[in-house]
C-alpha cells in the first residue's frame, strides 16, 4: 500500500494513498500520524490495507482527490535517521577526485553515520540553504523500520521493513571535508534531509524488492538536464539488512527509523557518461578523474532538482522529490 | 520546577514533582508527556507551575507519594539528541594518553556529534551491554531546548532551554577509536544514553545557572569508590549557548532537543587527584600520563555507578543516576 501525511501540526496527519497517487482517503480512525500507525503497525495496517483495497477498486466512501501539494514529510519528525555510504563507488570517486584512496575497512561494515531526524521537509518544499556552502542534493532510497531487536541478523534484519520511500538528503560540500576531519560525523555539514511525497509497503515494490536491495531506475535531473540514471539495485556490498544489523549489534531501536543506504551509485557510471550521478559532488569528482577539472556548478537559488525512481515499465514507483533552492531569509 | 515521566507506554506519563522530590501529582490534564508539553510549553508550563506550587506548600489536591522506581527517562524518545566534548581536558587527556595531540581547530567551534535520541533509559536501568567492549560511563549535564530558530546567537541561544537533566551517556571503549577512525561519528561506540530521573527548569537551579553554564559538583562514584568530584560551571571554553548556535548554524532545530556539553572535566585534576573525571577513559588517561599505567579497570557485570549534582549547600540538584551494568541476553 501507499501511506503519506497532510501537512498539519508537527506530525502530519496519516492518509492512504491510491496506486496511482490520483486519490487519497483519511486514516485517522486507524492512526492519527504514520509515528502512530508505526508504533502499533500490526494492528493498525490490516486497517490501512482495507482502505488501500477500497481506494483501488473504487468503493472507498471517503476518497477525495489527492492534492500533492498539501503533503507534508510522510514522516515529519522521527527518532532516528541513519544514513549509509555503501554504494561504494560514490565514496571511491569522491576520494579519488582529491588524490585519496578507499579506507582499508570500507568492506568490513557499512559507513554509516548518524543523521538529522528532527525535521524531514515535503518533497517539494525549497532546499534554503546558502549558496556559498556549496549546495549539493543526494538521491537515496530510504527504508523505513519497525521496532528492530538489538543483535538482529543481516538476514533476519529485512523483515523489520515497513515501508520505503525516496530521500534527498542536501549536502553542503564546503563544510564536509573540515567537519569529518574533526571525526564526530556530520553535524551542521548535512542540514534538514527531505522524503518523497509517499511511502511504500515493501509488497508494493512487487519485484522490485528481493528482501535485500531495492531496484529500479533513479532519474536525477539538475536545471532541465539530466545528471544521473542509475540503478538502485547494484553496486552496493551491504543490503539494508546489512545495514541494520551493523547498528543493532549493540542496541535495539524503534518504529519509524529512517534508514538510508546513501547516494545511489554505479560503477559502470566510469565508462558510461549517460549513468551519471546521484549528486553534483560525485559528479564533478568524475569529471575531476577524466578532465582534471570539475565543470558540473553547485545549487544556485533557482536551480531545481528532480529525483524519481522508475520501475521496468518506466512506471514512477514512489513519486518524485521536486524542489528549488531559495537564499535564507 | 521539577518535572518527571511516570513508565507508561512508549512516552511515559508527566507528571509534576516536589521540590523536595517526595511527591507529585499528575500533569495530564496539561500535557500527557514531557514532549508533548515542550511542543506547546508558553501554554503548558503555566499549568505546570501551578500544580508545582501547590504541590511544595501542601495545598495540592492530588499529590501522591513519589516513588522512584515508577520513573521512565522524563523524555523516553526524543527527536534529537547533540553531545558535545566541550570539556577540553577531557579530550586532552585521552589523546595525551595515546601520544596525540589536540586537534588545532579544537577552540574554533565546540566538537559535537549527533547522538542516538531514540531510547533513552531511566536512572536507574541496567547497563546491559558485553564487557569486552570495554563499558564505561560519561557523567553530564544535558539541556533540553524548546524550538531553537536557525541562525540564533550564541548570547540568545541560552533563552531556548526549558529544563535540564542529568545524563549518563554510556561508551564502548572498544569501539570508540575505529569508529571514528572512519569519519563518520560515533555509531555502535554509543548505544543508548541515560537520563536523570527528573528535569528541572533553569529557574529552579537559582544561581547554579547564569544563563550561559550549569554549576555545582559533579560526584561520580564506581563500585562504592569516589573516582570523580567535578566542578561542572567551569573549564569549558564554550557554554550551551554557544553549542546550540553552533549547530543551528544551517538549521532550525526542534522542541525536545537534548544537549549535552560532553564528560564534566576540571584542569585542577592534573594536580589534584582528588578531583578524578566524570568517566574511566579520562581516569585511566591521566593514570597513564602519570605512571605509564592505567589501572581502574572498565565496568563488569555487577558494578554500579551513580552520578549525582550537588549545589553549594551540598543538596542534591536534580536526583541521581544510579547503574548497574548486566550481561546481555
Amino acid at each position: 500500500m501507499k501511506l503519506a501525511s497532510l501537512k498539519h501540526g508537527r506530525d502530519g496527519r496519516l492518509i492512504v494513498v491510491s496506486r496511482d497517487l490520483d486519490r487519497a482517503a483519511p486514516a485517522e480512525d486507524a492512526a492519527p500520524t504514520l509515528q502512530a500507525a508505526l508504533d502499533d503497525w500490526d494492528s493498525v495496517a490490516p486497517t490501512l490495507e482495507a482502505i488501500y483495497a477500497a481506494l483501488n477498486d473504487g468503493s472507498c466512501t471517503t476518497a477525495f482527490p489527492l492534492d500533492m501539494s498539501a503533503l507534508a514529510a510522510p514522516l515529519p519528525r522521527a527518532y532516528q535517521y541513519l544514513d549509509g555510504a555503501c554504494y561504494i563507488c560514490h565514496i571511491r570517486r569522491n576520494r579519488e577526485a582529491r588524490g585519496d584512496t578507499l579506507p582499508d575497512d570500507i568492506m568490513d561494515a557499512p559507513l554509516i553515520y548518524q543523521g538529522i531526524s528532527h525535521g524531514y521537509g515535503a518533497w517539494n518544499d525549497p532546499i534554503v540553504q546558502d549558496p556559498a556552502d556549496f549546495i549539493d542534493f543526494e538521491a537515496e532510497i530510504a527504508a523505513i523500520t519497525g521496532d528492530v531487536p538489538r543483535g538482529v541478523s543481516a538476514d533476519a534484519a529485512g523483515q523489520y521493513i515497513r515501508l520505503f520511500c525516496l530521500l534527498q538528503d542536501t549536502s553542503l560540500r564546503r563544510i564536509v571535508a573540515p567537519e569529518l576531519k574533526r571525526s564526530f560525523g556530520f553535524l551542521t555539514a548535512k542540514p534538514e534531509s527531505f522524503l518523497g511525497p509517499v511511502v511504500v509497503t515493501p509488497d508494493e515494490l512487487g519485484d522490485l524488492w528481493d528482501g535485500k536491495m531495492v531496484s529500479g531506475t533513479m532519474k536525477v535531473t539538475l536545471r532541465g538536464e539530466r545528471v544521473g540514471c542509475i540503478e538502485a539495485g547494484i553496486d552496493s556490498p551491504f543490503h539494508y539488512g546489512d545495514a541494520i544489523a551493523h547498528v543493532a549489534q549493540t542496541r535495539n531501536f524503534p518504529a519509524g527509523t529512517v534508514l538510508g543506504l546513501g547516494t545511489v551509485s554505479n560503477e559502470a557510471a566510469d565508462d558510461d557518461p549517460s549513468i551519471g550521478a546521484g549528486c553534483i559532488g560525485e559528479y564533478r569528482a568524475m569529471e575531476t578523474i577524466k578532465t582534471g577539472k570539475a565543470e558540473l556548478a553547485f545549487m544556485q537559488p533557482g536551480d531545481r532538482v528532480r529525483i524519481e525512481l522508475f520501475d521496468r515499465a518506466g512506471q514512477s514507483v514512489m513519486g518524485a522529490i521536486d524542489q528549488e533552492v531559495v537564499w535564507p531569509a
